[in-house]
């Protein structure tokens, strides 16, 4: 990791605590290990990127959504093989008691923590799922898993959708929810939480037609990551070469975060695994009787397009934010270029002056606004300052009512991006914004 | 309970599966204790009654919003109380081993599962909240919660967001978000599960103005639901006699479910209790500084309302779902009138027949449509039975597209709740129905 990279992903945590994007979780208390809260500026993001790929996912003829509980009932985890197979080995210094994963370190060299040579415990497995227990009493209660990942939620839910929505192959069923997954070296700010959200999509096909289903959500889902603003040399596919064991392909969607290049999104191929093995443990025949080849029966195979949407958060601030005119002591500003659409305030009404005069028509056309959009009011300090408050937090549209207003009943809006102003009439400002930002 | 009341949550239950609203969790599985899945039309309605709160809740110049983690530093749950006081007295039946919650039954009458005289055993206190170990290996992990509720969330992020978003008292914070409880005994459909949603908003005030506070949002809570379609008749206020140990004054709004009143959303007076015990416990500074009153130093009081997102969810149903003109052969039918902007499906676009001349234009429209709804196509059966199963979802606009639209360019429009149709120019069907249901 290069000194640069180092300085900007701190430069993004610091900017996105002080601006009321993400906080650490429990911050009064010193924080919980690895996880975070979005602030008042980052749960509109968030919700912004979640409304985008809903859209994009479901208002479509061939997908549906649900939305499963966290908490399934256990035997779809040992179905699924997170049970037996869902976990890390870790290895024990015997002099200081430091803990690694045995897969990340060299166990024929000395201890990293405290230089013992052969200090070493043998690896033993340790399971990444959150275990709790469901029902009144501890001796009688269920042991139940937080889900590790929201597929499974779909797949149990495969013929209850295909019934009553009356599907045909191929079509899919989308998801956004929270996993949880204890993991050994979270990290990276919010690219490896503990807690993070996922929004998944199954696609049920037809055997045999694996490829072409690839082909087309490679393409859909590339694009998505480039129309909500992502630089296209930022992004790069990889092909696993070694594919899991339910997989016959796998793409994934990298991204070039400060941290180095990681995955944002999994584009997979799972064939029948996953039904097959639910078959097999509920005793439920899943099979889908094909009309159009004469009613076939079979299990449907499973095109996978998975995102981490924590981390495509991430992606979409890291490109977002940027310092411009650096150096340049009249122009030096902090910008979160946003695509308007997922930007958290579209936009900032700005009194020039606190008097009612301005304030009476400011607080009207704020009120207009706020019937379909999230704004901010701001009255504190001078219009530059403001405006260079706004860039920080990425508003596409600063719109001041001045003394002007008050007889041509028109205000300034200012571009974001471009800095240029333009004089808009009141009664017309609603809808020039929703063109010109396409919200 | 009356049987006509049974009778009618036995149907919502069935009409939800069969419908695509609301399905057992892991099903396949025979379903997990109280836990339930959105389907693909209760995903869309739930995403909507939310979306709904938070545009009421946060596009205003006094909230902002937040999204905590689920996971929280353990020692919140010391400081709010929960680990020593959430807890429900238990008892045991020691001849037939059942458990029976000790404030529910008669302790000095007989079991009522066996019979047994003086059989039960002491109380003992049974802990409500779901725990988990989170890190690497057991006995060097710690035990953490999964939040019992969302409002402590907001509590410990006060400070951040009162500096970060510069806000002065009266403001307030909103938040939606899972909570999970280990009830003793839940039911009655999505009323009370282990795992649901809240909708909440701790307003934080100057100490003295509490009794202003609750007129504001007992009168502002009242109305949305009301502009949510909820029939006033079956909704009431109920004023807590009993206070809780935090709370200086507290009122429900009720609904009349089908097993009867129960709470939808709680408006509680809270006082300082939880900034004072997170000050304590956490020995932070939470003191707000008042500029417009000498900078006096003190605790904001806390003026919270709290809605349960599956219950608002239940509600919603119960009041839409009807049977009309029943025992009328010719007419009768089953429908949802949710508010239109609720319905999980705006449009359903219905071609006459299944031709390429008619699935033309019908598919155009439809691509237009998307953009911006969720809608069907639907090519089955006869029109009539394809109006019948849009009213069963509650779906307000059925498009026919017909053989004069190759010649007229309109299409016919049929209202869902007063079934009347309309001749529509094929490009002004989105304006037309933007603007007749509220869109
Ligand atoms: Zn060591
Ligand atoms: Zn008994």
């Amino acid at each position: 990791m290069s000194e640069e990279n180092l300085k900007s992903m701190a430069d993004l945590v610091a900017h996105s605590k002080h601006r009321g994007f993400i906080f650490q979780s429990s911050e009064i208390y010193g924080g919980l290990g690895s996880c975070w809260d979005m602030g008042p500026l980052g749960v509109e993001l968030k919700n912004n990127i979640k409304q985008s790929w809903w859209k994009a996912m479901t208002y479509r003829d061939d997908v549906d959504g649900v939305d499963a509980a966290i908490l399934m009932h256990p035997t779809v985890w040992k179905a699924s093989g997170h049970v037996d197979n869902f976990t890390d080995p870790l290895v024990d210094c015997k002099v200081c008691k430091s803990r690694f994963r045995a897969d990340n370190i060299d166990l024929s060299a000395p201890c990293s923590n405290c230089g013992a040579k052969d200090s070493f415990t043998e690896p033993r497995n340790f399971n990444l799922m959150f275990s709790t227990q469901m029902g009144p009493v501890e001796d009688t209660s269920a042991k139940v898993y937080l889900r590790p990942e929201t597929a499974q939620g779909i797949f149990v839910n495969f013929p209850n959708v295909q019934t009553t929505m009356r599907r045909k192959l191929p079509f899919g069923i989308a998801q956004i929810g929270k996993a949880f997954r204890n993991e050994i070296t979270p990290g990276n700010f919010i690219f490896r939480t503990r807690e993070f959200e996922q929004m998944e999509m199954q696609y049920f096909i037809k055997p045999g037609t694996q490829a072409e289903a690839m082909e087309m959500w490679k393409e859909l889902r590339w694009n998505w990551h480039l129309e909500n603003g992502l630089r296209k040399e930022r992004l790069q596919w990889k092909k696993h070469e070694q594919l899991a064991h339910y997989a016959d392909a796998a793409f994934d969607i990298e991204y070039q975060f400060a941290h180095g290049w990681g995955e944002m999104e999994g584009i997979h191929s799972r064939t029948d695994f996953d039904l097959k093995q639910h078959q097999e443990y509920s005793k439920k025949n899943l099979n889908y009787v094909d009309q159009l080849d004469g009613n076939k029966k079979y299990l449907p195979y499973v095109l996978e397009t998975s995102v981490g949407c924590d981390r495509c958060m991430l992606a979409v601030m890291s490109d977002a934010y940027r310092t411009e005119f650096p150096g340049d002591a009249e122009k030096e500003r902090v910008v979160m270029r946003f695509k308007p659409s997922l930007a958290p305030i579209k936009a900032a009404i700005m009194p020039l002056m606190k008097k009612p005069d301005l304030e009476g028509p400011a607080t009207a056309l704020l009120r207009e606004l706020q019937k379909d959009f999230k704004c901010e009011y701001d009255t504190a300090g001078s219009i530059g300052k403001r405006y260079r408050r706004q860039d920080e937090i990425g508003t596409p549209a600063c719109i001041t009512v001045d003394f002007d207003t008050l007889t041509d009943h028109s205000v300034t809006v200012r571009d974001r991006d471009t800095m240029v102003q333009e004089r808009v009439a009141l009664d017309k400002v609603k809808s020039y914004i929703k063109e010109k930002f396409s919200l």
